[in-house]
């Protein structure tokens, strides 16, 4: 019954990689922990790059400044 | 000092549901726990069905194909 | 295809309470928004008191205050 | 290796002001614990008043009543 | 800068286990979305089964009732 | 009525530093958006270190081999 979220910019990540991400995770939960897929949820979240902090600073000024 | 998050589709949830929702949350932990409702809070979050996976796939996916 | 994480503090909850918890919230959640309850997760997370904030002091300093 | 999440309302926070809570997170766990700032991420999520409730209604149902 | 966050029952988990899932879904953001692993975070939240929840019953109950 | 979440290892905190954290949380929300320090909530979470990845390793790994 694993509850597996994962929080990433919004960098325009397309549905296929989406589903990608979903079914990559949920294997490797069958393959590590013999998890039922069935009762295996997966959440994605995307987030605006002014609203994720790394260092003190905002990912937007990090990617201004070439970091 | 309860802290509720719901997380469920973004399927035109209407605000009257989502007082409903927050308003049956808050009085459930009431009634079971004694909570105080003052200082209860309840955050509701809606995510796209392309973020949200179950079986390996994505929400979109399993409609589609009539699950 | 809900998620609903509940954070309380741990003041010895029983495992009745919480079965009451989990049902309530997946009840609320068929009556308001008709969702399926198999696929309905509910979480409860218990958190020490000296790990919990509210008027910018610990919910043990409150207790301790008589707040 | 410290994980902040901040969720607030939408209410038209500025980039500035996210700048600010990023920064000064950051600083508080760099003081506080020795962290390195580096490996400190902050995340803020904008919640609408709909979907937040407090004392078993929704902040805008609060603020319609002069709460 | 992904954060993923991996909730599961704490049955056993073992170190080598959980190295498992942490490689595991670092390389996937990295193979599906060009992450950079030294940004990429991952936390495991191992949660007690009467505090877990799926069709309105605990998962001690549920595995009580043989399901 | 922000509600912030702290995630770090479990380096034995102390009580004392807790309180620091979240009176310095609390007050930079007064100061940056004007919160009202009453229904802001602040929630410290500890996390073993088998169980906090980065860079595809647990932090137990990283600190064994003297990252």
């Amino acid at each position: 019954m694993p509850f597996v979220n994962i929080k990433i910019t919004d960098d325009g990540v397309t549905a296929e990689q989406k589903q990608a991400l979903i079914k990559g995770v949920t294997q490797l939960l069958v393959d590590v922990l013999g998890k039922n897929p069935q009762t295996t949820f997966v959440l994605i979240e995307e987030v605006n790059t002014d609203n994720w902090g790394i260092g003190g600073e905002s990912v937007t000024q990090r990617r201004r400044g070439g970091k």
